[in-house]
């Protein structure tokens, strides 16, 4: 299964309508009725996949089920306002478990600013099928329009938050599980940078294959200085760069940017080129006088 | 796992906030910002417990994973806007299964004016693990405030739309699967009766557990005539109150109600009346001189 590929189907054929003024393939779609534009994302904690409830305390997979989706929402440097949970349980999970959960998520969605308004929970028919649960968050626009991925322009430069790599340990245990939702810094950036913030995503499946959504959408080349990017202790710039579940932002910008938004260090990172040739990589790593394809660093979220 | 518990002990605990005008436990929730307000739902389809992957069209589990929540529109008497579809598929399952199920979840949005606007896909890591399927839907409140659960008074009629019982048959199949979601119904009814259509919900777990909610909620007891409810061919009213998954509408008026609407028949089957005893039944059937608690007839989804 080619999750990218499918959700690519599915993005491409669904349906323009006069209310979609941004449509899936972002951080976040938004829509608009009347005179008022909302924006809403979902996103999925499948153990196994995201999270090993095996290991992992139930507080915090309660908090990455939420705080997943709300890097989405610091991606488009919007405001969450209010979030659902759906949660599918194993057969065998106890009831205290799961109030425990419940109450990791709604907590996590009160701190955050998007109380908890909707859920259903369904109970799995068989033993050892997997817990699922999907939290959709509503969001209003931040102090500027929606940043989008499609928005990079030739001159820009790269910029991450934070330090990249690393965020699982070999417990399956880390940061993943901890990390903070750049929703502040968004808000901020895009207060302080206003329309010279061109374009953003957030960094889930890695810098590299993260960055190549943002080049392919905006049509350039993204050229990235490897020994500029941040990596946390021990890594070397493919581990920062491939390891995913970062959930810092990537954006290009113009003109002066902050070394420090809301006590998160801000790195410059690359620059923006054109791209002639539509078949060249997206993303491009130099590494001393050597260079990289970078667009496939990263995984795929399944 | 009491899933009916644990929802309440999750919307007990969830947070007051100025911008959540309905909160969890009705059948959407109201957001407000600024001078706007949305709705939001979300629901699960999840295999083996709402529909039998191994006998059922893959057209079909896509149609009704959007229209298990379009039915929590109608019964708010709600215009859906928009969509987001987060996707559990089991490991062995074909990237063609899982097109055609984006193609009939995306035509089902499309086809009800809500079309997906995101997305997620996930895979599962074992062999046997089930699909799920959590829907949200977004909407605008039709033409009055959303019709709630809480708002049947004592003297309203009770009424309920087309027929009940038997949706599954014995292969699992049947009219759980091709069900026609309310909309226009509800939006017809709520035009024609305005302020005297007082409370609704719709049926998904059985007409008697469900008639419970707008009971428990509006503080009043249901009364409803055993011989009045409509049943399928061939199904007694104890069937017709208990299978589940119709997909009707039960709501509480006052006045002249006409016994059609948009093309649906409108029963009415009972009346509201005080409830002087909280420990009593909140709803009761009459079945020529018998009385019986009905509050407990129709089966909680897990």
């Amino acid at each position: 299964m080619r999750e990218f590929h499918l959700l690519q189907h599915v993005f491409a054929t669904s349906t323009d309508s006069e209310a979609v003024l941004i449509g899936p393939g972002d951080d976040m779609a938004m829509v608009r009725v009347d005179e008022s534009s909302w924006l809403a994302a979902v996103d999925q904690l499948v153990d196994g996949r995201h999270v090993k409830l095996e290991t992992t305390p139930v507080e915090l997979v309660g908090r990455k089920a939420v705080t997943r989706c709300l890097s989405d929402v610091a991606a488009m440097a919007a405001q969450p306002v209010a979030s659902l949970a759906a949660v599918t349980l194993p057969l065998n999970q106890t009831e205290d478990w799961a109030t425990k959960l419940f109450d990791a998520i709604n907590q996590t969605a009160d701190h955050y600013g998007c109380p908890l308004i909707g859920g259903d929970i369904a109970v799995h028919r068989q033993e050892q099928s997997p817990m699922v649960v999907a939290v959709s968050v509503l969001a209003k626009p931040g102090p500027t329009p929606p940043i989008r991925r499609n928005g990079a322009k030739i001159g820009d430069t790269v910029y991450v938050t934070g330090r990249l790599g690393g965020s699982f340990d070999e417990h399956g245990l880390g940061r993943h599980l901890t990390f903070e939702p750049r929703i502040t810094t968004a808000i901020e950036l895009a207060q302080t940078l206003g329309p010279r913030l061109h374009a953003m995503i957030d960094i889930s499946d890695g810098l590299g294959r993260d960055a190549s959504h943002i080049a392919e959408q905006s049509n350039v080349t993204i050229e990235i200085e490897a020994n500029s990017v941040p990596a946390h202790d021990g890594l070397d710039w493919r581990r920062a760069m491939s390891d995913g579940e970062d959930y810092e932002l990537c954006f290009t910008a113009t003109g002066v940017v902050p070394d420090r938004i809301a006590d998160v260090p801000i790195t410059p990172i690359g620059r923006v080129t054109a791209r002639n040739d539509p078949s060249s990589s997206p993303v491009i790593v130099r590494y001393g006088s050597e260079m990289f394809d970078a667009s496939q660093l990263g995984w795929e979220h399944r």
